[in-house]
């Protein structure tokens, strides 16, 4: 780790501060944005050798070995999967690590209404039109309002969409692991439940974070009970929808279309049937941009720095016996 | 008119009604969702030759002669400037004319922002490409939050469309004739300022009615002051946007995009520049599509009809020496 530098450190000859200020360390890069949250959330930027804490702006490959005295790691991305096949936490018991989760979901719950709208008001056949055909394209026009949309996952994604759907006159079903009540949806089922919402559901979002358990969540049958007019929207992880069943009811017409932040296999390689059938989306894992993730996650470092100063709760503490 | 039933028509022999039932005409087609919602509004279908008031799905062409027990004329569409060039109003200066303004709102606010997410988010490459490329497609990737969308206009679309922006964490400076507050916008704006307003936009969404004094409210030197990742959005009428000064901002690169419901010509004629730029969205005046059109304006002649029946103020009263 070479990011940190000392132009922090506290003054030991100061007497104005009243406490030692917490040193915590940034790596493996020092983006300037987020050497700015430590300091903004109170804590000094330090080296990790001397750390309590670390931000960790990276992946798994070269995370470091932790001195005994980190007490907390920050990780920068929302689903933590990719952790979990590392043995990084069984190494490390006694350290909390915390995702980002929530962090970039105002831009992900974003992409996700463009594709559900852009899907439902039929934006792709209308790009490719080069001439001006109302008779056609407009009777396929569909809209969210009296819309019932399941949104699969109420964590961060998830409660931020609703939201963002709900002016729009559409009636939200949540799907979560317990089936607590979800403020703003019409409706929350738990996801052992979660065959019994597919009949009801005129259009479906991916928002849940991904486990062994979750892979095909969204299998064939759900699909089927679909409708031809429903679109699927994925902007959590591609093998919660299993892709073939997906080309499947494409090509017979079952569903409306799918539009993908997310494939799987990922990337989509060229040449996959996606690519080329008409009423497909894709959008390469771009949901939550470069240029929007620094400064996202630089919010959240700020937030929990500040929590992890004043002794307080830290936001996305992950349980790593569940796996996310 | 042939399309009126008797069905409808008061049983003089009944002796239940203690008011007689006010008689409503439809034409110059009998839509079965109008003729119940003049029903259910508590009037009674009935021919023009006595009845009191005429719902009108129809266009300038085949308008009636109005005879003169008629006291109010409801009229189907938001715009009403193709009915300012016949001389209808001057010839019945004692009828009560009611546009739909309003009524068909929330498609086209739906449309809209549909329109604006997707360029904003920059759909149409993403669509043109056919292999997973995230390093060339999400640095161009933006977002509505904290963005300032200037709405030109704050009738029944320009208010649909805000409390669908603010979920997303877009400012909305809302331009309307007076300058009045308008619920929701973080600045109203009165048109005659409007030039002061393009410096502090990020996307402009066009919403206004057309008028005379309207035609190219958004000219060259608007266009010039927007932001090389500026959108443009139209669902009013195509001649509120100077439209070669629009194809020469796209050309220089001057704004982001485009994405139009309507056209100046309209309809766009094949091989019009607009068709071939990149960064163009083009729906053909479909954002209220004719399935969805029926329906919300049999609301509105439920509502209005109920109005007209308690001799309340009708919603959508046109001011014919105002142009709209």
């Amino acid at each position: 780790m070479s990011a940190a530098t000392h132009a922090d450190m506290p003054d030991p000859t100061s007497t104005a501060r009243t406490q030692q200020p917490v040193p915590i360390a940034l790596g493996p890069n020092g983006d300037r944005l987020l050497s700015d949250a430590i300091g903004s959330g109170g804590a000094t930027l330090t080296d990790l050798a001397v750390a309590r804490a670390l931000v960790w702006d990276g992946g798994t490959a070269d995370f470091p070995v932790l001195p005994d005295h980190v007490r907390w790691v920050q990780l920068n991305s929302a689903g933590v999967e990719h952790w979990f096949a590392t043995d990084v936490f069984q190494q490390n018991p006694h350290v909390v690590f915390t995702s980002a989760v929530g962090a970039f979901a105002a831009s992900v719950a974003e992409h996700a209404l463009m594709l559900l709208l852009a899907g439902v008001r039929q934006l792709p056949e209308h790009l490719r039109a080069d001439s001006w055909r109302p008779a056609e394209l407009a009777p396929r026009i569909g809209t969210l309002r009296d819309a019932t949309v399941t949104i699969l996952g109420a964590g961060g994604i998830g409660r931020a969409l609703i939201p963002m759907l709900t002016p729009l006159g559409a009636h939200v079903i949540a799907v979560n692991r317990t089936g607590t009540p979800v403020p703003g949806a019409m409706e929350t089922v738990a996801v052992a439940q979660v065959s019994e919402v597919w009949e009801h559901t005129d259009h479906l979002v991916i928002a849940a974070p991904a486990t062994p358990a979750t892979k095909h969540l969204v299998e064939r049958s759900a699909l089927a009970a679909l409708k031809p007019h429903s679109w699927v929207v994925n902007v959590a992880r591609g093998d919660l929808l299993d892709t073939d069943a997906a080309v499947d009811a494409l090509r017979a017409g079952t569903i409306g279309g799918v539009g993908l932040d997310v494939t799987d296999p990922e990337p989509l390689p060229d040449g996959h049937p996606l690519w080329s059938l008409p009423n497909v989306i894709i959008t390469p894992h771009d949901s939550n941009p470069p240029q929007r993730r620094v400064p996202a996650f630089a919010e959240r470092v700020a937030a929990n720095v500040a929590r992890f100063v004043a002794g307080q709760e830290l936001i996305g503490v992950i349980d790593t016996t569940r796996g996310y």
